[in-house]
């Protein structure tokens, strides 16, 4: 390795243009700070794509991260990037095997930060039992991005004999929630903004693939998964109405919510119900299996808190109703306009 | 769908932020401008993750898009994300089948111009003959982005029996460039600059999958294949002599280039071996069969100009040596420093 180059990449301890372009420094980049962490024998190979036998029924998704700041309390935009991309994968009933990682990096990033992203990376996919095996890095300049945006792809394999879908909720299943719901979107904003709360709430930020796997074990009959990230529990309940021209009726008492959610959204004039989630998720379910299920939810660190909050009905189809504390009906509707911004 | 929606969208005419935020303006975009343009049966689920059937050997590969500008002679940041991916599956051999979308979107990015950036997507899409089945949109404040960043991650399955790698290169074998040189990245710096020359430079971003076809319909004795994007010619071949701990030797009066390239590199300095294609490929072949690929080549209308540049030796091991026009032989080392940044 020519001397010259590491002692760049080492007195700067800043993220240089030339980092990106192809050239000895972004060869050094991977070599030195990006790939040792998560080498694995498929990335270790460096051609243009990755290799690897697979067959059957395959999921396979993407999800850009934009969030800001890139460290919050509870996690951070790599530990955030592998969650989210591994979470969808696992509501498709798929088991998520590997990940592509592809960054955007802002001229100036300190290599410092990019070495906690990838450790946190690294982390999340040992917990997850994902490979992260391709990337690509980018680099733009000063002020034409923000610190880092991260993409992550995933393929993994569905079990066999499954059909989860948003559009197989039916009149009479249950409807679960693995728990309290608002913290992710809660701790982003609170850090970004500089807001500090009685209670200090962390993002619920976490991969959910053992819990799904933990829930099919327990029953099969599992008929909508999703977990409520952007637009919160009432995008996601919305989303199942529609695509299954359903009902959906909840109860506001039923809902779990930390007390420095609750706070802060008494405080802020938010609907916990809008807020963003990264380690949660909502199953409809036939009613007949919802206590099996429950119960092997409840075993696992993720969802001890995991209730029943409503039931799918014939009525009102394609709108989501919740039964307030008071006993009133209201209707929750899909979230417009503007909610938090860059919360993932 | 409420009007006063529409009329955001319409009337405006720019991304706003909520556009990103998982609400109501989130579907109308989707559901408006960038899922009719590229729908089909496996996007229009719209679930978590996609869901098809495949079996084998699979490529899987990923690439951020941060071209700036957005639009340039001959393609844009769509059309660019389109091929890179298709390209880099190509290069392992791959039939590239799906791919996934994401974009982050400046806010106040023109609603037009996301549509004519869709619809080049759309078109890339139909000639390569590949499906996009999963995506994801994210908005970011004004001045936190650069207009457009593009992910695309993609999807293949490598034909039965084949073994293409960077680390296959065996002496003897000779080297194939599918056309002229730098086309791409001279094209985008002069858009980029406001430069004019007096013979204007189109860049050459193209999908190359069936002319990898073409090549393998010839002969299956193709043992290295990659596009020299960033980096160039000359980072290509350095990875090969690298991987392959072989001699790579080119000569320079082999190599083709466009009078408007070769003005371009004499004023600004440039060397043509390190600027970026996006529709040109290098293989390295067995030295029997060079003739009937080389013919297989030059009937698809993406390498009219192939040639052979040179062969893999036994000398200089990890090197590239260059013969140049008078005769003398320099050593192409892999490039340093910034060379053109932002041109993929």
């Amino acid at each position: 390795m020519p001397p010259i180059i590491s002692t760049e990449i080492f007195m700067n301890d800043k993220i240089l243009l030339a980092h990106g372009s192809g050239s000895k420094l972004s060869h050094d980049l991977l070599e030195k700070i990006l790939v040792p962490p998560i080498n694995n024998s498929i990335l270790a190979r460096m051609d243009d794509a990755a290799v690897f036998e697979l067959s059957g029924k395959l999921a396979f998704t993407t999800d850009s991260y934009v969030v800001s700041p890139i460290f919050f309390p509870g996690g951070d935009i790599g530990r955030l990037a592998v969650c989210g991309t591994v979470n969808d994968l696992s509501m498709s009933g798929a088991e998520p095997l590997y990940l592509s990682l592809a960054l955007i990096i802002e001229e100036g990033l300190e290599l410092e930060e990019l070495r906690r992203i990838i450790e946190s990376v690294k982390n999340t996919c040992a917990e997850a039992g994902v490979q992260i095996i391709t990337g690509d890095t980018k680099v733009v300049n000063h002020g034409k991005a923000d610190k880092l945006f991260i993409n992550t792809a995933g393929i993994g394999v569905i079990r066999k004999g499954l059909d989860i879908s948003g559009a197989n909720a039916k009149v009479g299943d249950k409807i679960i929630l693995s728990g309290s719901i608002g913290e992710h979107g809660i701790a982003v904003m609170s850090q970004r903004e500089g807001l500090q709360f009685s209670v200090p709430v962390q993002s619920d930020c976490a991969p959910l693939n053992r819990l799904v796997s933990d829930m099919l074990g327990a029953s099969r009959k599992i008929n909508c998964l999703r977990d409520p990230t952007r637009g919160g529990l009432a995008a996601t309940l919305n989303e199942f109405a529609r695509q299954s021209n359903a009902g959906i009726s909840i109860e506001e008492e039923k809902i779990p919510l930390h007390d420095g959610v609750r706070g802060a959204c008494e405080l802020l004039g938010l609907d916990p119900l809008y807020i963003a989630n990264e380690g949660k998720l909502v199953a409809i379910v036939s009613p007949a299996d919802t206590e099996e299920i429950l119960a092997a939810m409840r075993k696992n660190k993720y969802a001890g808190g995991a209730v029943v909050i409503g039931e799918v009905t014939a009525e009102h189809r394609g709108r989501v109703v919740m039964k307030t504390r008071i006993g009133a009906s209201r209707i929750v509707d899909m979230p417009t306009g503007e909610i938090l911004p860059r919360i993932c």
